[in-house]
């Protein structure tokens, strides 16, 4: 079979499987020739060829898309979320932690953990790392790693950010226990005991999390599945009260998925600068795009220092080695002195093994894997989900990261459907942990890092039925 | 030349130069039995030689003692400290972080570390563990990890307690990113910001760390340099003003060195228990003893579970590894949520080497050779303190730990020689770090964990004319 042709099958195939949905947007050429390493020319022989046959189209500047048929299910769009802007305190953690509790204890299936799979992780080669490294250090010395850390990290760090577009000085990174850490760190130093922080809606509940810790209050924005926070709504927000700071996830939001338009990037950052607000940038997922290249940040428009960035490698490559950091622009030395007083260091250990692996190679091999294996496997959840679920379900359209968000009948209640989940050992993510204000009754979380085997397919179809008769 | 004359030669040679001081106890039978791994009856022969020639003598009921001599200098007494007992605001860790990075800047002696000498530590195995366990781990799953711990870590410190006399319950054991963690929790789960904490006075900035941090206010409490916090002026200021919680060290308190006597350790938990008053134990030096035993722990005579106990793997294992844990008592679920919120896990790798490293063998060993080693290096640094630093000098007596807490004629200030004494080279610990009223203007502290080389001992001397210098 010649190479354009086997290109063909595969992409059949992943229609007829649903992979793709009817109306979906197939990989652009660049992006196919890059994942397969064929040449433009043998994708473009293959797509010319697929719409031949009438499975796919092209749309005059927008590239090819799956062909609707009549009588095929489609997808249904989620509405931008209407919270009502009241600040509330927060109290979500228990919540969270209980469900990681159950994923553990019960071994349930982890459509509801916020985890990557681990088994996609470079083990192998960031394990000879730490293996190399703890034989070969005589000993090792806290002085090396006081704030802002390991030296040899930060240079790693920031060598990364370059090669992804954003110049960044090196001694802005601190290294922190995970973003955790870092977001916690820079939260408190912008923001006191009392203050409102406002939140997109849904948002990422380890930003409930420190701001529930500090005993600060939460102010939920409205928020677009598309585009994220309204800035109309923002505006309105800041004009009408004290607003401390505010804390988005412009890429791959978890849970919903999106990307920020780069203008409106531009535009966020424009609109707090004016009202000199710092905002919390959390970018944990920008090495998971499924688009063609690398996400921009906020980060790259601050002009004022008031952008406190926040990322790590729990996400990418290793989460259990706890590895994250901030880049706090005008709140640096501030940060830097949090860091010291919450933890002094970050151990030494698991810093050096993966300033080692970012080093050496194969970060970029590992990235477009996982890349690839989660585009896939969020077609393949939406699809599933789509043709498994009762009427009235939405899904997201995730563009990176590995988390959908799926809005459920309006009768369903999430912490009844998590229970009676539970008992069949499935585990979902409910949607009361997105939100102070339990905004989000009738909403869950999936994750679908993990490899789509016939018992996780099962798993779902099962899931399908428990939320029907939940409603 | 026969065992007891070794050992008599030896001890003959240790008051010579002034390891052992007039006056001083030195080691019981036992003791220097177990050290030296000879039989009882070979020590008693050679005390009864050494009193035979003059040199130590023998007190009823009390031990042996090197013989005082006409003439001889004998150091000062420390006398018990006196703050006054107002509420103050805490700003120290400024301070304190620009002295380590000093340190670390200059290369410089480090007289002014708070960490030990990372030399003694058994890496090599220590790193073998780290070595087989990443090349073995297929891969790591952060879910093994969530608060409170790695299981096999929390069984491992159970374990060490119990053979320690101190029996816990493993599910109270929250593992931590060192005892800074756990102690920034710890308070954290009883007091709010704005609350008053009583501290002992001089207090270990770690603990002024987490006060200042928080935005709470600290009270410090008159100290014996024996031992430890007064109870008179703590029951005073506790009938006077509502106290949040107390923070103390009582054994081989930094920087004073003392341990706490049984009676009063149990004598404290009741005053506080009567007033429902958490207390925070910070324990770890608790390995670190100079005496025959494992020094007893507040904890130990907790009833109410008012007790949270703090302690980490820094000071007698691995500082870089970050490893330290927590047992909150009644507090133990709000403190394992603080935990989760602040840094989700402790990294996987130093858990699992530590664990696998005190389950197999060798802490106790390394152990005893570390007592031994800071033991001496206790005795040469008074020693040395008392006789090249000027008139008026007194210091603490250290009988666990590797701190020395020195003061200095009261127109010394402790900045201004600090300052000096970095532009050659040397570090100290400013006595403003220990108080966040400032109390100890006149004080330093001094780090004598490093082995002690001609190098050092001239640094000390060099230090003797710096002190001199700045009367």
């Amino acid at each position: 079979m010649k190479l354009y042709e086997k290109l063909v099958a595969e992409i059949e195939a992943m229609v007829s499987h649903g992979v793709l949905l009817p109306g979906e947007k197939i990989p652009s050429v660049r992006q196919t020739s890059l994942h397969h390493q064929v040449s433009m020319t043998t994708v473009i022989r293959a797509y010319v060829h697929l719409e031949s046959k009438g499975i796919i189209e092209s749309r005059p500047q927008s590239g090819y898309f799956v062909r609707r048929r009549a009588g095929e299910p489609v997808g249904m769009e989620l509405r931008a979320s209407q919270p009502i802007p009241i600040s509330a305190e927060v109290d979500v953690s228990r919540l969270v932690l209980s469900t990681l509790r159950s994923i553990r204890g019960h071994n349930a299936v982890p459509f509801g953990s916020p985890y990557p799979d681990p088994s996609l992780f470079p083990w192998r080669r960031l394990n000879q790392y730490a293996s190399t490294i703890a034989r070969r250090h005589p000993h090792w010395d806290v002085m090396d790693d006081l704030p802002p850390g390991n030296t040899q990290l930060i240079r790693q760090i920031a060598r990364r950010h370059l090669e992804n577009g954003l110049s960044v000085d090196p001694n802005e990174i601190i290294v922190t226990v995970g973003a955790t850490e870092a977001i916690n760190l820079c939260l408190q130093a912008v923001a006191q005991h009392g203050d409102t922080v406002a939140v997109e809606s849904p948002t990422f509940y380890a930003m409930l999390h420190a701001i529930e810790r500090m005993g600060m209050k939460a102010i939920e924005v409205a928020t677009d599945p598309r585009e994220g926070i309204d800035l109309g709504a923002l505006s309105k927000i800041i004009s009408g009260q004290k607003i401390a700071a505010c804390m988005v996830m412009p890429n791959f939001h978890n849970p919903l998925g999106f990307q920020m338009p780069d203008e409106k990037k531009r535009a966020l950052v424009k609109l707090l600068s004016e009202h000199d607000i710092p905002v919390i940038e959390n970018d944990v997922y920008n090495e998971l795009y499924y688009g063609e290249s690398h996400p921009g940040s906020l980060k790259s428009y601050d002009e004022k220092g008031l952008v406190l960035y926040c990322a790590s490698f729990s996400k990418s490559l290793a989460v259990a080695h706890r590895i994250g950091w901030a880049m706090p622009g005008r709140y640096r030395d501030k940060v830097e002195k949090l860091k010291f007083l919450n933890t002094l260091t970050t151990p030494s250990l698991p810093q050096m093994a993966i300033a080692e692996y970012l080093k050496n190679d194969g970060y970029d091999h590992h990235l477009r894997k996982v890349r690839r294996t989660y585009a896939q496997q969020a077609s393949i959840m939406v699809s599933m989900v789509n043709r498994f679920f009762p009427a009235g379900t939405s899904t997201s359209h995730p563009v990176g990261g590995y988390v959908l968000w799926v809005e459920l009948p309006d009768s369903v209640d999430s912490m009844k459907l998590y229970r009676s989940a539970l008992e069949q050992g499935i585990t979902v993510g409910p949607g009361y942990m997105f939100s102070p204000s339990n905004g989000f009754k009738n909403f869950i979380r999936l994750n679908y890092s993990y490899a789509w085997t016939p018992q996780l397919e099962s798993a779902l179809i099962t899931l399908g039925k428990i939320v029907t008769s939940c409603i």
